[in-house]
């Protein structure tokens, strides 16, 4: 297919399309819900912001809709379609183009995402969103309508800020989910580890590649909005993704020790197999040990020959008892000192 | 070798040689195949952009003659040729050249390269390409001929652009049969490993080594072409560039992560033969612990000597079975609790 | 929560709320210490330089109320109170924002962190701390109170710097510890290695991923504050700061070091494990080679059958004895010669 | 001792040491070999260009003479005679100071270096070697000489190209034989592996490691070179320099290549010495297996208690015959079932 | 402590504190040794350089004088005092101060380092070290003493230059002996690995690591001498830091080397021991595979059931035993077919 076909790749979300216009200034708000797009918004020239909310996006027409109103180019819409995408920042002169990643936790501590793209533009915000999740974005939404805060006084780069620090807060969440189950997996490895302890090793390492895939780059594209002279993001806005920069750092600093973490709990469970192989070993040779010469002086005994005069001794059969008893205990000693037993 | 003799290193295809020439516009469109090189192509000049594809290399009289007409420095030929270059992009002032890999699944899932080879002149596109797999370009002719699209209208620069992507996507399509064959694996190496699994580990722990070797240097000659300042790219197409370099990224996030997928899966299947060395073990103690007893008492009443009082006790053949049972059922007892049963 | 809302986040402590104010000047000294705030400290344009310390973060309205005073941005209240911090260094113009983590170890030498927050402006520093550990900060009161050294002619930046190579100091004392445990471990590791040792090794690992993520970004900061054209830093004191710099640096050798130090010993670990099942392998395998064939002839000369010449022979007994103590010796001389004893 | 004294490190050359002066201009050509220096050469102003080649550096003075004619420094003139020095390129104004390194296979595939410097000035190139393997410019004497191909026109500095073009295109043909021996190796590690092939994957391993030192700073001199505003090295030859630094790069990544499958052949090495420990296990169980309760219903009908019944049945025996089988045969179908067999 | 307070850290030298004082020019040389410092050297505006050499650190009223006569900043005094630095260089306009380690072997090979302190000032050099070990400098004063060579004529910068060229010399005397002692431990590990060839790995690897973090910041120090505009080192000169920055490479190159090398045995040590662990394995379950059955043959024709008709035949006894024999043989010629005998 040429570029800029816009095709909807990834999952389906089962609920109906939803978008949410919402416009604010300091001192107005006006919010309403519409499910056709009949008409173009023209907030182009206005003195007050507006935040598009669109959630799902198996309806092609409404994104193109949307994008060719604001004069969206052909491929930032196919990306934001495509849902496949790596976590980027663009810049388009006119609007900037952001798309991140959504953690969720699925079923069975499964990790799974969901894009998120942004378009800021000189006083509008369009936030594109699968709409699988539950709406992370929810208490910014609260806010703008309480009217309290900065939110309402500090433009629409203030709101794309507020949109990205929405989602790495969640991070968070997943991540001290994450943190707790290695945590139980620690005592486990190092009291009782079992075939599925290696498993539960192997599924979180996994979780830990997919999350670095979806949050490393996340550090560059905020590092990149930080540092950028993009006249969409005002001075004074800066100092806020130079706060949300920061906690990615954090994040990307968790997985890190995660990753760390599970390495270093392999190497445990890996040494408490071979531990355990050689108590074992420890047992059988012991037992082996001390059997093998009793067996031998028994059938030593039991041979047929005429003549043995020892069989026709009246205390051999005790002596030989007594013997036995001897090489047992002496056995025993040993391995108390070579500490097998 | 002098450097610039031409030799033509690689697999020789065994189809005949084929020359495309497509020459379009806005509004024309002209297509011929050709087989013999009689004269230059004089397209310098044309209002029209020109796109020369040459399917097939070991005629080496072909790539010169194609060679010397539009001025290409012998050197290049010479790479063109030796089809183990690695990708990579050269700015020559009048053209800019560029060696790209395209990948092929051969039988037993071995995954193939085939270098294209492309020209960008002001005017005019050639490619080069070894001609071993499918035609990769069929849907840019495709589009061409329909002129939909942008692509009639964007120039020689927008038709390298699409070359490229084109090629890109094919990556995708063989990391997805990668991708398959790597879930096949971790649910083999977590439910019944064996002796081929490691094999199949191996093999496609040397496809990624294969393939990393052939994207990475990808994404530098894509980046340089998108950050370039060539006359030859215009401002309009590098945003074209920029997508097909996401998209690059994407493919190397995605060895990387089959890579460290892989590597774990080693892990697992090492810790599984640890493992099962440890039950064969256990098994094996389990045995001679019980037996061994067993056996030394029937060794012991066994024994030939004259003055064993036992021997005439009426009880004594059932008292020792007894014991006997009570020694095995204390033995599983034991083992239950310590877990190796 | 929107931005810049204040909440306390991490241990509390239980000791009171201590801010202790110190003004001095080259001649001048003034210490008290006060429990609320009632008015501002306009300390900004006077010629002497003022040092606040809060120790104790729990009690919001304390540090808003101080912040607002100066004039401080509230996302950085917000990052002084959440004392999950990354280290870092911010420059808002009119005052610096620094970070820092102090080290304490704890019970069963496990090592915790304190947050340290450092407000930088024209002639004052104002100092945050958890409060949890004894104050790193007494010599230096010591210092001022004193007046001897530069400390009281060099102002505020000079200031800063003396709090941070305090704080710096310590992760020596902390390393140092750590450094003799490790000592300690690998003479156990050498000479007795048990399962103790392996959960210490991993211990000091996990120690050591944690104080690396206190450490590194601490380099950065400090480099940035060296290298860094802020009007807060005088000329004449980034010499002190480049001190510090090369102790950050050493510290960070030395985690390296200890890093390395400790994967070296898991392998050493890991190869006494293989060790010594190998050698419990040796001792299995001798006495079951010894004893087989042994049990054999026993068993052999223990048939019934009634024609077995040897029965009757009168010397047989002693010489299938010494035939036996043949054996054994033969063998024991094979395993000596292989070093299997 | 002092710095600049000259000092012959290295292998010494059987061979007698063999000056070759070559003066060429694009019609003309002149050739001699020369014995000793009596006389400087004053090729500084002639329109022609001059190279000498010393074979065999163990004649102190020869070096000497020669670089004190040209205005060498004597801190190159030990670099050159000193046979340890790391390949690098140094610009002195007046001449460009080039060492490299050539390879050449020993015995027993062993890679041995031999050092090549070079040393370009405004006509002429001085070329010394250690003459301990073949002459690796012998085709560049030839072409020369033939007066085909650009070589004649084009000046020193593409004569120093093709002098450094002739050695690393030598690399390619030691990672040849290389390749071909990992390529069995990978074969036999598969197939039968044994104690000497971990032997054999050890020493390829050491020489990728030889052969990393030699060529990694290769890259780096290249690369200084073609971007190098040396005036030494006109603007038309630099694209042959960038031909050498694509070679240079293709080599390197081959010997990363190769690194990883020797690791990945290890790591299959090692888990099939697990393997077959694993599969001997399985052996000695199942004979234990069978075997143990066998003799233990032996043993016990060879006790000799007066009151056993089944002594005196008739059908005892075959009885416990039958037994016997039955339980071998259990076991054995148990054990097939657990693929042990 | 405030910073700049002097103490002394690190080993104590035993021997007398001496200080050398040289004054040179291309013409004049003149030497003497002083004991006590009662007036300061005024050689700043001489015409000739001056040297002051001090070995022992422990009388720090000597290295305060010292350093108040030439206006040294008291964090560079510390810095001398205290001998744990890492290799630093700093400009400090009138002066640079450089920090070095000289290598020494102790007893059992171990490694140690001494501190060799560095001031450059514009006709001066002053040179503290710690004394433990033999003077490094000997050569160089001897130089100094004959007037041969550059030496005498060159300045200070130039007497920096040998002053740390004799140090970097020295690094590759400490290597030889790590890399002969390196290519015993592979022959051994090859021949006859025991548990000390892991040992001696790990001593040498704790080396390696010891070793790199003296030397790998001698890199940055000596290139950025080597880049510096610092005027107090002449263009001159600078070639000179160029060649001692190369020899700093190959030294690190080498320890780089050693510690792949290391790696590399570890390997092979590992691999080793299961190889063994593998190998008595194998002869315990030959032994136990032979002797199993036939100690079962056995102990069958011990039962006592009265109806054995077997017991009656003739010829059932030496059938047995052929029959046993042919168990044996067969059984042997399995285990060599199997590759185990």
């Amino acid at each position: 297919m040429p570029p800029g076909t816009l095709v909807h790749i990834g999952e389906r979300s089962d609920r109906e399309i939803k978008i949410s216009v919402i416009d604010y200034g300091p001192t107005s708000y006006e919010e309403k819900e519409i499910a056709a797009l009949n008409e173009c918004f023209y907030f182009m020239d206005a003195t007050t912001s507006s935040w598009i909310d669109m959630a799902g996006l198996h309806e092609i027409e409404l994104v193109r809709k949307l994008g060719d109103c604001q004069g969206i180019h052909p491929l930032v819409l196919e990306d934001i379609l495509n849902t496949e995408q790596r976590p980027k920042a663009e810049d388009f002169g006119d609007y900037l183009f952001i798309v991140l990643k959504m953690l969720r936790l699925g079923e069975n501590a499964e990790i799974a995402t969901e894009q998120v793209s942004l378009i800021l533009g000189k006083n509008f915000v369009i936030s594109f969103r699968e709409g699988l999740a539950a709406d992370p974005f929810a208490p910014i939404r609260e806010r703008l309508r309480d009217g309290k805060g900065r939110i309402r006084a500090l433009g629409a780069d203030y709101l794309v800020y507020s949109l990205i620090d929405a989602i790495v807060d969640n991070y968070f969440v997943v991540l001290e989910t994450l943190g707790e189950q290695i945590d139980d997996l620690e005592a486990e490895v190092v009291a009782n580890p079992g075939r599925g302890t290696q498993q539960q090793i192997h599924r979180l390492k996994r979780s830990m590649i997919f999350l670095r895939k979806a949050v490393w780059p996340l550090r560059e594209v905020i590092g990149s909005l930080e540092r950028h002279d993009s006249r969409l993001i005002r001075p004074a806005t800066v100092v806020y993704f130079r706060d949300v920069y920061d906690h990615t750092v954090q994040v990307i600093d968790t997985i890190e020790t995660f990753r760390d973490m599970l390495s270093g709990m392999l190497d445990v469970y890996l040494s408490s197999i071979s531990n355990r192989t050689n108590e074992v070993m420890k047992v059988l040779t012991v037992i082996a040990t001390i059997f093998m010469p009793l067996t031998f002086i028994a059938g030593l005994y039991g041979m047929n020959f005429k003549y043995m005069p020892e069989l026709d001794w009246r205390w051999a059969y005790p002596a030989v008892l007594i013997l036995m008893a001897l090489i047992s205990v002496g056995m025993l000693i040993y391995f108390k000192r070579k500490k097998w037993l």
